[in-house]
Protein backbone atom coordinates (compact mmCIF):
# COMPACT_ATOMS: atom_id res chain seq x y z
CA UNK A 1 0.00 0.00 0.00
CA UNK A 2 2.01 3.02 -1.26
CA UNK A 3 0.44 6.73 -0.13
CA UNK A 4 2.30 9.97 -0.41
CA UNK A 5 2.06 13.11 1.50
CA UNK A 6 2.54 16.41 0.31
CA UNK A 7 4.89 18.49 2.06
CA UNK A 8 4.71 22.65 1.50
CA UNK A 9 8.18 23.73 2.58
CA UNK A 10 8.77 27.35 3.75
CA UNK A 11 12.38 28.12 2.93
CA UNK A 12 15.19 26.98 1.59
CA UNK A 13 16.89 24.88 4.20
CA UNK A 14 14.55 23.77 6.64
CA UNK A 15 13.68 20.28 8.96
CA UNK A 16 10.22 19.95 8.80
CA UNK A 17 8.43 17.91 11.76
CA UNK A 18 5.97 15.50 9.37
CA UNK A 19 5.68 12.64 12.54
CA UNK A 20 1.92 13.48 13.49
CA UNK A 21 1.17 13.20 9.85
CA UNK A 22 2.92 9.92 9.31
CA UNK A 23 1.35 8.49 12.70
CA UNK A 24 -1.93 9.30 11.64
CA UNK A 25 -1.23 7.71 8.05
CA UNK A 26 -0.25 4.35 9.74
CA UNK A 27 -3.33 4.40 12.43
CA UNK A 28 -5.61 4.78 9.57
CA UNK A 29 -4.13 1.99 7.46
CA UNK A 30 -5.05 -0.03 10.70
CA UNK A 31 -1.95 -2.43 10.66
CA UNK A 32 -0.88 -4.30 13.96
CA UNK A 33 2.54 -5.39 13.13
CA UNK A 34 4.83 -4.20 10.36
CA UNK A 35 7.15 -1.78 8.95
CA UNK A 36 6.59 1.98 7.63
CA UNK A 37 8.87 2.60 4.15
CA UNK A 38 9.97 6.41 3.99
CA UNK A 39 10.87 7.37 0.78
CA UNK A 40 11.58 10.61 -0.78
CA UNK A 41 11.55 10.92 -3.95
CA UNK A 42 13.22 14.26 -4.62
CA UNK A 43 16.87 14.93 -4.80
CA UNK A 44 17.60 18.04 -3.04
CA UNK A 45 15.59 16.88 -0.23
CA UNK A 46 16.27 13.84 2.44
CA UNK A 47 14.50 12.43 5.55
CA UNK A 48 15.73 11.83 8.93
CA UNK A 49 14.65 10.86 12.26
CA UNK A 50 15.81 12.86 15.16
CA UNK A 51 14.82 14.63 18.27
CA UNK A 52 11.87 16.81 17.53
CA UNK A 53 11.37 18.20 21.26
CA UNK A 54 13.73 20.90 21.88
CA UNK A 55 13.49 22.80 17.90
CA UNK A 56 17.05 23.69 18.47
CA UNK A 57 18.55 20.16 17.40
CA UNK A 58 16.73 20.55 14.25
CA UNK A 59 18.52 24.33 13.97
CA UNK A 60 22.01 22.30 14.64
CA UNK A 61 21.60 19.99 12.22
CA UNK A 62 20.97 22.49 9.61
CA UNK A 63 23.54 25.07 10.59
CA UNK A 64 26.29 21.77 10.79
CA UNK A 65 25.06 20.55 6.91
CA UNK A 66 25.29 24.54 5.73
CA UNK A 67 29.15 24.58 7.02
CA UNK A 68 29.38 21.29 5.78
CA UNK A 69 28.50 21.80 2.71
CA UNK A 70 28.34 25.75 2.03
CA UNK A 71 25.55 27.05 -0.23
CA UNK A 72 28.40 29.57 -1.99
CA UNK A 73 31.08 26.61 -2.29
CA UNK A 74 32.80 25.93 -5.27
CA UNK A 75 30.91 23.17 -7.34
CA UNK A 76 30.64 21.84 -10.56
CA UNK A 77 26.73 21.47 -11.04
CA UNK A 78 26.24 25.29 -11.98
CA UNK A 79 22.03 25.20 -11.21
CA UNK A 80 23.49 26.58 -7.49
CA UNK A 81 21.99 24.21 -5.74
CA UNK A 82 25.09 21.71 -5.50
CA UNK A 83 24.93 21.86 -1.52
CA UNK A 84 21.39 20.58 -1.57
CA UNK A 85 22.05 17.57 -3.38
CA UNK A 86 25.25 16.95 -1.46
CA UNK A 87 23.02 17.53 1.82
CA UNK A 88 20.37 15.32 0.51
CA UNK A 89 23.30 12.27 -0.03
CA UNK A 90 24.48 13.05 3.81
CA UNK A 91 20.93 12.54 4.81
CA UNK A 92 20.07 10.03 2.80
CA UNK A 93 16.70 9.39 0.69
CA UNK A 94 14.91 6.41 2.73
CA UNK A 95 14.12 5.44 6.10
CA UNK A 96 12.41 2.68 7.94
CA UNK A 97 10.86 2.29 11.32
CA UNK A 98 8.86 -0.51 12.83
CA UNK A 99 4.74 -0.56 13.94
CA UNK A 100 3.62 -2.57 16.64
CA UNK A 101 0.69 -2.63 17.95
CA UNK A 102 -0.53 -0.37 14.79
CA UNK A 103 1.83 2.70 16.27
CA UNK A 104 5.27 4.12 15.11
CA UNK A 105 7.57 2.40 17.42
CA UNK A 106 9.79 5.67 18.13
CA UNK A 107 11.36 6.36 20.63
CA UNK A 108 10.21 8.73 23.07
CA UNK A 109 12.13 11.52 21.49
CA UNK A 110 12.53 10.70 18.20
CA UNK A 111 10.37 12.67 14.87
CA UNK A 112 10.41 12.26 11.65
CA UNK A 113 11.63 15.15 9.46
CA UNK A 114 11.33 15.46 5.79
CA UNK A 115 15.13 17.52 4.95
CA UNK A 116 14.17 20.42 2.54
CA UNK A 117 17.55 21.93 1.56
CA UNK A 118 16.11 23.63 -2.19
CA UNK A 119 12.82 25.25 -1.08
CA UNK A 120 10.42 26.34 -0.85
CA UNK A 121 9.16 23.86 -2.69
CA UNK A 122 5.96 21.61 -3.02
CA UNK A 123 7.56 17.92 -1.68
CA UNK A 124 6.62 14.55 -1.53
CA UNK A 125 7.01 11.49 0.76
CA UNK A 126 6.28 8.07 -0.27
CA UNK A 127 4.62 6.14 2.63
CA UNK A 128 4.78 2.36 2.11
CA UNK A 129 3.36 -0.14 4.60
CA UNK A 130 4.27 -3.78 5.15
CA UNK A 131 1.77 -5.98 7.66
CA UNK A 132 2.96 -8.58 9.26
CA UNK A 133 -0.27 -10.25 9.67
CA UNK A 134 -1.57 -10.15 6.45
CA UNK B 1 8.13 -10.30 14.69
CA UNK B 2 9.49 -7.04 16.35
CA UNK B 3 12.15 -7.83 19.16
CA UNK B 4 14.55 -5.72 20.68
CA UNK B 5 18.39 -5.83 22.27
CA UNK B 6 19.56 -4.47 25.09
CA UNK B 7 23.35 -2.70 24.92
CA UNK B 8 25.35 -1.18 27.87
CA UNK B 9 27.35 1.03 26.14
CA UNK B 10 30.87 1.75 28.19
CA UNK B 11 31.99 5.72 27.17
CA UNK B 12 30.33 8.51 25.50
CA UNK B 13 31.45 7.47 22.08
CA UNK B 14 31.58 4.16 21.15
CA UNK B 15 31.21 1.57 18.21
CA UNK B 16 29.70 -1.66 19.60
CA UNK B 17 29.92 -4.37 17.28
CA UNK B 18 26.38 -6.34 17.77
CA UNK B 19 26.48 -8.70 14.92
CA UNK B 20 26.93 -11.39 16.53
CA UNK B 21 23.57 -11.29 19.01
CA UNK B 22 22.02 -9.99 15.58
CA UNK B 23 22.63 -13.36 14.08
CA UNK B 24 22.09 -15.23 16.88
CA UNK B 25 18.29 -13.46 16.84
CA UNK B 26 18.10 -13.91 13.51
CA UNK B 27 18.93 -17.84 13.74
CA UNK B 28 16.40 -18.02 16.38
CA UNK B 29 13.74 -16.86 14.41
CA UNK B 30 14.23 -19.66 11.70
CA UNK B 31 14.07 -17.38 8.95
CA UNK B 32 15.18 -18.55 5.64
CA UNK B 33 15.02 -16.14 3.08
CA UNK B 34 14.15 -12.50 4.03
CA UNK B 35 14.61 -9.22 5.68
CA UNK B 36 15.96 -8.07 8.67
CA UNK B 37 15.17 -4.36 9.70
CA UNK B 38 17.07 -2.54 12.48
CA UNK B 39 15.89 0.78 14.09
CA UNK B 40 17.67 2.20 17.21
CA UNK B 41 14.90 4.00 19.03
CA UNK B 42 17.54 6.82 20.52
CA UNK B 43 18.09 10.49 18.85
CA UNK B 44 21.82 10.23 20.12
CA UNK B 45 23.00 6.99 19.18
CA UNK B 46 22.54 5.16 15.25
CA UNK B 47 23.21 1.92 13.32
CA UNK B 48 26.04 1.32 11.29
CA UNK B 49 27.43 -1.28 8.70
CA UNK B 50 31.27 -1.17 8.58
CA UNK B 51 34.35 -3.33 8.73
CA UNK B 52 34.41 -5.28 12.21
CA UNK B 53 37.58 -7.12 11.58
CA UNK B 54 40.49 -4.35 12.45
CA UNK B 55 39.12 -2.33 15.30
CA UNK B 56 41.23 0.61 13.97
CA UNK B 57 38.29 1.21 11.62
CA UNK B 58 35.50 2.21 13.61
CA UNK B 59 37.78 4.59 15.72
CA UNK B 60 39.05 6.37 12.52
CA UNK B 61 34.96 6.45 12.23
CA UNK B 62 34.42 8.25 15.72
CA UNK B 63 37.55 10.73 15.76
CA UNK B 64 36.45 11.72 12.04
CA UNK B 65 32.50 12.35 13.32
CA UNK B 66 34.50 14.25 16.49
CA UNK B 67 36.25 16.01 14.11
CA UNK B 68 33.24 16.80 11.88
CA UNK B 69 31.22 17.66 14.81
CA UNK B 70 33.10 18.54 17.93
CA UNK B 71 31.77 17.98 21.32
CA UNK B 72 33.14 21.41 22.18
CA UNK B 73 31.80 23.15 19.00
CA UNK B 74 28.99 25.96 19.44
CA UNK B 75 25.39 24.55 19.29
CA UNK B 76 21.93 26.20 19.88
CA UNK B 77 20.81 22.91 21.79
CA UNK B 78 22.26 23.36 25.50
CA UNK B 79 22.43 19.96 26.97
CA UNK B 80 25.82 19.40 25.57
CA UNK B 81 25.43 16.67 23.50
CA UNK B 82 24.28 18.68 20.32
CA UNK B 83 27.04 17.03 18.56
CA UNK B 84 25.80 13.87 19.28
CA UNK B 85 22.40 14.16 17.75
CA UNK B 86 24.38 15.54 14.49
CA UNK B 87 26.42 12.10 14.70
CA UNK B 88 23.68 10.20 14.64
CA UNK B 89 21.97 12.61 11.98
CA UNK B 90 24.96 11.44 10.06
CA UNK B 91 25.07 7.99 10.71
CA UNK B 92 21.13 7.36 10.63
CA UNK B 93 18.82 5.58 12.48
CA UNK B 94 17.83 2.38 10.30
CA UNK B 95 19.52 -0.10 8.52
CA UNK B 96 18.24 -3.33 6.42
CA UNK B 97 20.40 -6.21 5.71
CA UNK B 98 19.34 -9.71 3.18
CA UNK B 99 18.28 -12.53 4.91
CA UNK B 100 19.47 -15.71 3.63
CA UNK B 101 19.44 -19.67 4.09
CA UNK B 102 18.96 -18.48 7.42
CA UNK B 103 21.92 -16.20 8.12
CA UNK B 104 22.62 -12.43 7.60
CA UNK B 105 23.92 -12.07 4.14
CA UNK B 106 26.66 -9.82 5.24
CA UNK B 107 29.53 -9.02 3.28
CA UNK B 108 33.12 -11.06 4.71
CA UNK B 109 34.24 -7.97 6.66
CA UNK B 110 30.95 -6.28 7.10
CA UNK B 111 30.10 -5.80 11.12
CA UNK B 112 27.00 -4.28 12.86
CA UNK B 113 27.69 -1.79 15.09
CA UNK B 114 25.90 0.35 17.53
CA UNK B 115 26.78 3.97 17.58
CA UNK B 116 26.82 4.92 20.88
CA UNK B 117 27.27 9.23 20.64
CA UNK B 118 26.12 10.30 24.69
CA UNK B 119 26.86 7.53 26.55
CA UNK B 120 27.72 5.57 28.44
CA UNK B 121 23.99 4.88 28.70
CA UNK B 122 21.36 1.47 28.17
CA UNK B 123 20.50 1.42 24.66
CA UNK B 124 18.17 -0.47 22.48
CA UNK B 125 17.96 -1.39 19.01
CA UNK B 126 14.80 -2.65 17.17
CA UNK B 127 14.98 -6.41 15.25
CA UNK B 128 11.90 -6.83 13.21
CA UNK B 129 12.37 -9.73 10.26
CA UNK B 130 10.32 -10.17 7.82
CA UNK B 131 10.06 -14.10 6.11
CA UNK B 132 9.82 -14.20 2.52
CA UNK B 133 8.26 -18.01 3.18
CA UNK B 134 5.52 -17.33 4.84
CA UNK C 1 13.70 -13.23 -3.58
CA UNK C 2 17.51 -12.28 -3.26
CA UNK C 3 19.48 -11.33 -6.76
CA UNK C 4 22.78 -9.90 -7.07
CA UNK C 5 24.36 -7.16 -9.64
CA UNK C 6 28.12 -7.51 -10.63
CA UNK C 7 29.75 -4.16 -11.17
CA UNK C 8 32.91 -3.62 -12.25
CA UNK C 9 34.20 -0.54 -10.90
CA UNK C 10 36.81 1.86 -12.83
CA UNK C 11 38.68 4.15 -10.63
CA UNK C 12 39.03 4.66 -6.66
CA UNK C 13 36.29 6.56 -6.57
CA UNK C 14 33.29 6.53 -8.31
CA UNK C 15 30.15 6.68 -8.31
CA UNK C 16 28.18 4.16 -10.83
CA UNK C 17 24.60 4.59 -12.03
CA UNK C 18 22.95 1.77 -11.85
CA UNK C 19 19.84 2.65 -12.06
CA UNK C 20 18.65 0.75 -15.53
CA UNK C 21 20.13 -2.52 -14.34
CA UNK C 22 17.93 -2.11 -11.56
CA UNK C 23 15.06 -1.40 -12.81
CA UNK C 24 15.34 -4.56 -15.33
CA UNK C 25 15.74 -6.80 -12.32
CA UNK C 26 12.88 -5.35 -10.94
CA UNK C 27 10.39 -5.42 -14.51
CA UNK C 28 11.83 -9.44 -14.98
CA UNK C 29 10.81 -10.07 -11.38
CA UNK C 30 6.97 -9.00 -12.12
CA UNK C 31 6.26 -7.50 -8.93
CA UNK C 32 2.87 -4.74 -8.97
CA UNK C 33 3.13 -3.32 -5.62
CA UNK C 34 6.18 -3.94 -3.29
CA UNK C 35 9.43 -2.70 -2.14
CA UNK C 36 13.28 -3.42 -3.48
CA UNK C 37 16.13 -3.64 -0.74
CA UNK C 38 19.15 -2.37 -1.83
CA UNK C 39 22.75 -3.59 0.38
CA UNK C 40 26.02 -3.25 -0.64
CA UNK C 41 28.37 -6.23 1.06
CA UNK C 42 31.31 -4.24 1.31
CA UNK C 43 32.87 -2.22 3.58
CA UNK C 44 34.67 0.54 1.27
CA UNK C 45 31.90 1.27 -1.54
CA UNK C 46 28.23 2.06 -0.38
CA UNK C 47 24.68 3.32 -1.87
CA UNK C 48 23.43 6.35 -3.05
CA UNK C 49 19.97 8.04 -4.32
CA UNK C 50 20.77 11.11 -6.08
CA UNK C 51 20.68 13.30 -9.44
CA UNK C 52 21.63 11.09 -12.60
CA UNK C 53 20.84 13.37 -14.84
CA UNK C 54 23.61 16.01 -14.69
CA UNK C 55 26.89 14.13 -14.08
CA UNK C 56 28.48 16.80 -12.31
CA UNK C 57 26.41 16.13 -9.19
CA UNK C 58 27.81 12.76 -8.90
CA UNK C 59 31.12 14.82 -9.22
CA UNK C 60 30.54 17.22 -6.63
CA UNK C 61 29.48 14.34 -3.91
CA UNK C 62 32.59 12.67 -4.95
CA UNK C 63 34.88 15.69 -4.50
CA UNK C 64 32.72 16.36 -1.26
CA UNK C 65 33.60 13.21 0.59
CA UNK C 66 37.27 13.82 -0.42
CA UNK C 67 37.58 17.21 1.12
CA UNK C 68 35.62 15.57 4.35
CA UNK C 69 37.35 12.25 4.87
CA UNK C 70 40.81 12.69 2.40
CA UNK C 71 42.65 9.65 1.23
CA UNK C 72 46.14 11.08 2.79
CA UNK C 73 44.62 11.77 6.18
CA UNK C 74 46.06 10.69 9.54
CA UNK C 75 44.64 7.52 10.23
CA UNK C 76 44.81 4.24 12.69
CA UNK C 77 43.79 1.56 10.13
CA UNK C 78 46.81 1.21 7.93
CA UNK C 79 45.84 -0.08 5.10
CA UNK C 80 45.59 3.20 2.99
CA UNK C 81 41.54 2.81 2.60
CA UNK C 82 40.53 4.20 5.92
CA UNK C 83 38.96 6.98 4.19
CA UNK C 84 36.69 4.86 1.88
CA UNK C 85 35.53 3.10 5.03
CA UNK C 86 34.60 6.55 6.89
CA UNK C 87 32.94 7.62 3.20
CA UNK C 88 31.23 4.60 2.89
CA UNK C 89 30.08 5.37 6.67
CA UNK C 90 28.52 8.39 5.38
CA UNK C 91 26.39 7.24 2.38
CA UNK C 92 25.32 4.31 3.51
CA UNK C 93 25.43 0.24 2.70
CA UNK C 94 21.44 -0.15 2.55
CA UNK C 95 18.20 2.20 1.17
CA UNK C 96 14.98 1.10 -0.03
CA UNK C 97 12.89 1.89 -3.46
CA UNK C 98 9.20 1.42 -3.32
CA UNK C 99 8.04 -0.57 -6.43
CA UNK C 100 4.81 0.73 -8.31
CA UNK C 101 2.89 -0.51 -10.68
CA UNK C 102 5.98 -2.86 -11.71
CA UNK C 103 8.08 0.08 -11.65
CA UNK C 104 11.06 1.46 -9.30
CA UNK C 105 8.78 4.84 -7.91
CA UNK C 106 11.91 6.83 -8.00
CA UNK C 107 11.50 10.81 -8.80
CA UNK C 108 11.88 12.49 -11.96
CA UNK C 109 15.89 13.25 -11.74
CA UNK C 110 16.78 10.53 -9.05
CA UNK C 111 19.18 7.35 -10.40
CA UNK C 112 20.58 5.22 -7.99
CA UNK C 113 24.56 4.73 -7.57
CA UNK C 114 26.82 2.35 -6.52
CA UNK C 115 29.53 3.83 -4.61
CA UNK C 116 32.96 2.66 -5.64
CA UNK C 117 35.77 4.15 -2.41
CA UNK C 118 38.35 2.03 -2.84
CA UNK C 119 38.47 0.67 -6.11
CA UNK C 120 38.89 -0.41 -8.65
CA UNK C 121 37.28 -3.83 -7.78
CA UNK C 122 34.43 -6.21 -8.78
CA UNK C 123 31.72 -5.24 -6.76
CA UNK C 124 28.17 -6.75 -5.70
CA UNK C 125 24.77 -5.08 -4.83
CA UNK C 126 21.84 -7.40 -3.40
CA UNK C 127 18.52 -6.78 -4.47
CA UNK C 128 15.92 -8.33 -2.84
CA UNK C 129 11.93 -7.58 -3.65
CA UNK C 130 8.87 -7.94 -1.51
CA UNK C 131 5.74 -8.51 -3.27
CA UNK C 132 2.79 -7.10 -1.53
CA UNK C 133 0.40 -8.94 -4.10
CA UNK C 134 2.12 -12.44 -2.56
Amino acid sequence: MLTQLEVATKSRAQLIDISERIEQAVQEAKIGEGVLYLFVPHTTAGILINENYDPSVAQDILDFLEKLAPRQGKYKHTEGNADSHIKTAVVGSSAIVPIQKGKLALGTWQGIFLCEFDGPRQRKVFLQLMDEGR
